[in-house]
Parts: C-alpha cells; structure tokens; sequence
C-alpha cells in the first residue's frame, strides 16, 4: 500500500510556508501502516498540478492531494481534476449544506464566494470537512492502471482533522495493508558520528526487517528504528532488539517512544507528579513554550520568568547585585541564583534556568556566543553545567540550551530512582 | 532559470521531521530571482533517489539535493551519484583537510567513519562546507538536454551556510536570471474569504505581471503580491500597485514587507526605542519566545512571566486575590491587572497579557476553550480585547493568541502617530 503525497501552493515553493502538512501527513499514514513513497510540491500552476497528479496516480496507489481548494482566484486545484477526470463542475448538496451549517455557526452572511466553496467536480464523492468550508473529495479509479486520488485543503488543522476521521479509515477499508512500527530512543550528550561508531556492532546485528536512522536536531540524536511486517503479524509477540543498544551507549540515551525531549519531561513530571519552574535568560520563553504547546502542562508547570534583563534577574529572581557584579550574567552563581530564585518564588518541586549568549552578536572573548550555563534544582540544591559549543547561530544556541536543560532536568528527577 | 529541490530522508517522508530546508531554500532562491518549479521528497532509497534526480536534470537549469550525505549506513546519495555520472568515489584532497581542520578545533580524534566523509564522485568539484564535515558537490552537466546538479548536506545550518556563500553565487555566476520581487502586506481581523470580497475589485486590477497570494496563518492573512521581472529591469521604476488596497481594506493592514507579526512587532519597537513586557498565562510563554528568537531583542524585550497558576499571578505579577476571585483568572479585569502588573514590575514602556483557556479541555459553558482575554498597556492606561473563537485546537489557540496580542501592540503603539 504506497502513498503519494502532492501539496500545492506557491507559499510551499518560495518558502513563505513551511510544508507541515506533509509531515503531518506522513506521521498518520506511517502509524496506520501506509507507505510514504514520495512527496512532491508544485505551484499555482496548472500544468504542474497536472503532471504531479498525473505521475502520481501511475506510481502509488494513493495520491493525496493538498491545498489550492480555497474560495481566492489562485485556488484552480478543482478546475484541474475536472478536466483530468473529464467531467463538470457541479454544486454538491451536502458540501453546500456543510458550508452554510459552518455559516450560521458563525453567525456569518454566506457570500457568492463562499457559496463556490461548495463546487465540486461530478465524478468524485465528497467527504464530508466538519471543520471548514473546502470539501475533501474521493474520487475512485476507473482505470486498473492508476490509484485513488483524494484532495484535501490545506488549512493543517482541517487537513488533519479529514486525515484521521475520514480519509485513514476510508483507506484502510479500500486497501488490505501492511504492518509497520515504529520506535524512537532520544539520545544525549554525544555527537552523531561518535554514536555510529559506537553501536556498531548492535546496528549490524539488527534483523533485515528492522532499519535504523540516526536523527541528530540541536545537540540531540533521536535514533528511529521501523520494522516492516506482513498483515496480521502478531504484534504482541514483536520486540525491538534493544539490549545490544543499551550496553554499548545506555549512559547516553535519555528516553524512549518520545518525539521531543519537551515530551519526555512532560511525561516525566506528571507521571511523578511534580511542579516545575523555569527562569530564562538566553533561552527566551522557549523551554516555557515547548512545555506549554502540550495539553495537560497546566497539571505540573507553575509558571516561568523570562528574566532577559539584569533588573529582571534581580528584582523579579532576587539575584543579589553582587553575584552579577562579581561573576556576570553568564555566570554558574548567576544560573544558581536564578534557579534557586524562581523554584522558591513559584514553589516548585524543582526548577531550570538558563542564561548565556544567544548570539549572533554579544560574546567576548572569555564568554564566546554559544555560552550558556544551564542549573537545575531540587529541594536538595542545584546542579550547573556549562554548555559551550562555539555557534553562532541563534536558533541553534537556543535550541541546544532548551534541550539540554530538559535532558538535565530528567536525569535530576531519574537519579533518585 | 527554474529550479528543482530534491530532499532526500526517510525522517522527512514518515513526518519526524518538518523539511524546514524545502522553505529555507525556496526563500533564498525565490529572494535571488530563480524560479523553484517543484520540490520532491524522497526516502533513502536507491531507485527513488535515481529517478528523483534523473527527473529533475530533466526538466529544470539545476537541481539542488539535500541529505542523505552523513557518515550513517542509511546515507546512500554519494553512492547514487556516483553511478548516475559514471564515476567512482575518491577521497578529495580539499574537503579531507576540511573534515581534519573541524576535527581539531572541536578538539576530537578523527575516526575512520569521518575520514569517510572526504569521500566524493570523481566527476564533481567540491564546494567547500566551512560548517561541517559533509561535503558540498557541484556536477557541471556534460549533456545539454540536463541541468546543473548541486548535492548538499541535509543539516540546516550548513546547507543555509552553503547556499548563500557557495551555491547561489556559483548560480548566478553560471545562469543569468530574471528578477522576481515579492512584498507581504499583513492584514488582521478579517476572514480571507470577507478580505477576497473586499478587495476583488483591486485584485482585478493587478498588471499581467503581478500575481497574489492569500496565505492565511492563525487568525492573520498573509497577503504575497510576486511580480516577475525581464532581467535588467530598471527596479527603480517599479512600484507596487498598492493604492486601491489601502483604499478598500486599509483598516485592517497591520504592516507591510514582513513575515510575521513577530517581525513587525520586533522592528516597530526597536524603531521607537521602546521597551516591551509580557506576562503570559495560556500563551505559555509563546510571546516572549518569538520575540527572542529575533536578533536584537534585548534592546527592547525587558522580561516576561509565564504566570501558568494563579499563584504566580498573585505574588509575581501583583494580581489581587480578589479579582482572580470575582471575576476568574480568565477576565478583562484579571488581563488588566497582568499587563499593568508586569509593565511596572520589569519597568517597560508598554507591556501585553494574555489569560485563557488554551484547550483540548478546562472550557466552561461561560468561558468556552478558546476564551481569551488579551491586554495591552503603556504610561496612559490599559486596553482589553476578548478572543473567542470556538476552536479546541491548543496549539491554534496559542497562535491566534499570539497573534492578535501582536496586531493590539502595534496599533497601541501607532495610533499615537
């Protein structure tokens, strides 16, 4: 069962929008057991819509297809399936019945415009879109030689929304498919190559069903092992060989079965039920943030203070003057302070902070861009590190500090274990 | 000159990884006046990369691979390569004192994996990474029905590095192209379906060489007019049509020539020489991690809490028991009291507040998920705005949040011109 994924609109081409819906998409089809074979992005364009569906339906045996259904003039995605399944554009009664019911949620007059939403092309059947306007439109194949084709609009959430409820499952009913798991081991404190050296001997033993990528985002590795299974493989009696891998690098792996290491401290505290509190300096509101993004954060996170200026650190933190006079704002007494400062304020169970030189400017020669002390606390006391790595990049500095801070905060709950 | 993007990574096909490089690259390219006409996603597959590669030579003036260059097992694109242009893989000269001079200075030993890296087809000259270790290849097309072929590593900062100091220079040096201007109008408050209405008649009156885009992204429209230029076109003379639109839709541009509400945010403060506090409680944190995200944040960002419990509102931000009482952590009077709280704590200009109810869960019949109170204060008082559009979407929530909470501060900032 292989997939083919088009998505269209000019923002994807000249990078106004990052493509998120493909890997939105490629994650859901990956878990229902369906094969990503290829994914492609063209323009606005008809001869490019064309050809892309056109190629994919010869190669997969679906072709999903995103964006251009929109109610503007660059919108043209249903003008091509017409003319490539050679048939009219007519008004759908239950499409239109879905856009006026979304209007008088709303409490919105319905428009002429909004009215062609409800337009599709006659051969292809329309799944019904609960949360917008754009119809999701199947259209089956005649032709033994090419695949199903269904079109969804790119609004992501709309998108993912079709993806699970209507179109997944209308899928799986149509073709028979293959098992495929998956598993991520996060991996901390060691680089890439070092890695790969290292497991060599568990990756070459690894079974010819079961491969392995190495996945190295801001000073972390996420290791994904996929084995593929025939239908109906016994699930329960499947294990991933991982011993091999935790002799040779287990002081270097962190967790597992998590995407993000945002997710595995999320995990982590409640699953111990402990409150956490942070004070950010370089980091900015991003440890705050990752944490925040996921439902449920409100049981464990008290609260955060982005501490960007010294008169915040002190009067917000009480870092004394002195440490900061004494030893800087990027200091291990200034990050002890600050830690300290914010677990107390908030009362919390244990805390992280951060401060350091996020760059691209602002290093000297003693502290370079890319210097970050990262603390950690408990009621026991506090734990400092000092990353520095020598970028310049700001993203990067501050990606790396946000995940060293969660790989800290993890080993300073899991140590006590 | 047009252009196809080859990424190749079974991370990026199964969704474990957003191609944040497809948009990087067609930013810088579109920005260099190429033409991106497709983007292809492939696995680490032999005969999928093969025909990725062969298709693209095919039909665009050149095409640029990423990935698939790491010293890891599944990293097969060299190999590829190789076959593809009849040539075997050497170890080159350049790129070997490349990969020893990063060794030293990061202080390692050089292993025989990351020797390995100096390895490249005989047939291309190398590019030199001054980032990292993977090598940059160029492959000038003997053929002249196929296209210039550029591999680069798949590692974002070193392929940004590489197109902007050694890719994009060498394309432009090797083709002349045509120039390709594009400007972003920012536009809040209006559904993209009622702004289409509004400004048709303007749309329809856009030159032949003019086209827009509708991109619309957590409660704001992005508005992208693109214009494409013969080469040599006196740029002084060119103007955007933009009269007719301030004239139909003026009360809800926000700001032109950014990407984001954060951009503009950023750059009106840093104009004004004002200073910015947040106090967050359902954007977690999101507000302050935008802004620093941005180089130069510090002259203007002072500080931020993340007040996520009513705790934190209390004893950080100085909200008073009272009204948290009466009026519930999710009220205008709650927004006031934050925002005039962290404005005079951290000592800023002006300051922004958020409080509400983010989601999946913790809605109430009065106070549905996707109630928010956002407000915006400087020296002559607080303005409040409720936020309530019926989504249990958390991270749509957040965004929408974050975003309307930018539009309030610049139009604080601005009404006063």
């Amino acid at each position: 069962m292989t997939i083919t994924i088009v998505n269209i609109g000019d923002e994807l081409l000249i990078g106004q929008v990052v493509n998120s819906n493909a890997s939105t998409m490629g994650q859901l089809l990956t878990a229902a057991g369906m094969e990503v074979r290829r994914t492609v992005v063209v323009g606005d364009d008809y001869a490019a819509i064309w050809r892309a569906v056109d190629d994919a339906l010869h190669e997969s045996d679906a072709v999903l297809l995103t964006g251009g259904l929109g109610p503007t003039k660059d919108d043209i995605t249903k003008r091509v399936l017409c003319d490539y399944y050679h048939c009219e554009l007519v008004e759908n009664e239950e499409a239109l019945s879905n856009v006026r019911r979304l209007f008088e949620q709303r409490g919105y007059e319905l428009t002429p415009v909004n009215r062609a939403q409800a337009l599709v092309p006659a051969c292809c059947e329309v799944l019904n879109n609960d949360l917008g306007t754009a119809p999701c439109m199947w259209f089956a194949s005649n032709d033994p030689a090419t695949g199903v084709l269904v079109s969804l609009p790119g609004v992501p959430f709309e998108m993912e929304w079709l993806m699970r409820n209507r179109v997944i499952p209308r899928l799986q009913e149509t073709f028979s498919t293959g098992l495929i798991l998956t598993k991520n081991i996060l991996v901390q404190g060691i680089g890439e190559s070092f890695l790969s050296d290292l497991i060599e001997p568990w990756e070459l033993s690894l079974p010819a069903d079961v491969s392995l990528a190495y996945l190295p985002v801001a000073g972390m590795t996420k290791l994904r092992l996929t084995a593929r299974l025939p239908h109906h493989y016994p699930l329960s009696t499947f294990h991933f060989p991982l011993d091999g891998l935790y002799h040779l690098a287990g002081k270097y792996i962190v967790g597992e079965d998590c995407e993000t290491l945002s997710e595995l401290v999320h995990r982590t505290l409640l699953q111990r039920g402990l409150t956490l509190a942070v004070a950010e300096s370089c980091t900015g509101g991003n440890i705050a943030s990752q944490l925040t993004a996921q439902a449920g954060a409100s049981a464990y996170f008290k609260g955060g203070v982005v501490a960007y200026s010294n008169e915040v650190k002190e009067n917000v933190l009480g870092v004394q003057h002195k440490t900061l006079d004494v030893y800087g704002a990027v200091s291990e007494e200034t990050a002890c302070e600050m830690v300290q400062g914010v677990r107390q304020r908030l009362g919390a169970d244990v805390a992280i902070a951060t401060t350091g030189i996020a760059g691209p400017d602002g290093g000297t020669r003693e502290k370079p861009v890319g210097t970050v002390w990262i603390a950690v606390a408990d009621g026991d006391g506090c734990f400092a590190q000092l990353l520095q790595h020598g970028g310049s990049r700001r993203q990067q500095n501050i990606d790396r500090a946000t995940n060293q801070a969660f790989a800290m905060i993890i080993h300073l709950i899991c140590q006590k274990d």
